[in-house]
């Protein structure tokens, strides 16, 4: 795989009633994640608009190194089993940086 | 306003045919937002999916800060009048950051 840096951005619309149970399981994600020895960082935002709305945008070194956070047990157990039953839509893309510096 | 950075994601579906008028377009501007006093950042990322998806990721020293961008010059004329004509979508999520170490 290319050793090119990759980005996720992740729009999750949180159900009604469900963000506080969302937000409960961000910090031990958050941290695991960014143990992940490709992981470039991980940042999590809340919509000004509509706070069930959750924007994610994380930076991996390479595509390798997303795969391993895809198929990591943190990313299974909490993002998968736990947070995806919780979100009425979401939303991810995955992208390269275009006119960076780097 | 609040004193809190804030930060915008602007997904861009270019339409088909237009993306590299919309790519030589945006040099001007992001020179033009990082110089602007409150910009912290400007990055501009393409989709692996699908290049014709852009996604817009700007950080704003505060709500102001990104009011001033919005009215500037650059964002009128390059953006609004020269950019969004050639977009089949465009969704912006205005957020700010959570479980950051600011």
């Amino acid at each position: 795989m290319k050793k090119k840096a990759v980005y996720t951005f992740a729009k999750w619309q949180v159900q009604q009633g469900q963000l506080q149970s969302v937000l409960s399981l961000l910090p031990e994600l958050i941290e695991k994640s960014t143990s992940e020895e490709g992981n470039l960082f991980y940042k999590i935002h809340q919509s000004l608009a509509d706070p069930n709305i959750l924007v994610l945008y994380e930076g991996y070194s390479d595509e390798n190194a997303l795969e391993t956070h895809k198929s990591s047990a943190h990313f299974q157990q909490v993002v998968i089993k736990q947070i995806v039953p919780l979100l009425e839509k979401r939303e991810v893309e995955i992208a390269n940086e275009i006119f960076s510096e780097e």
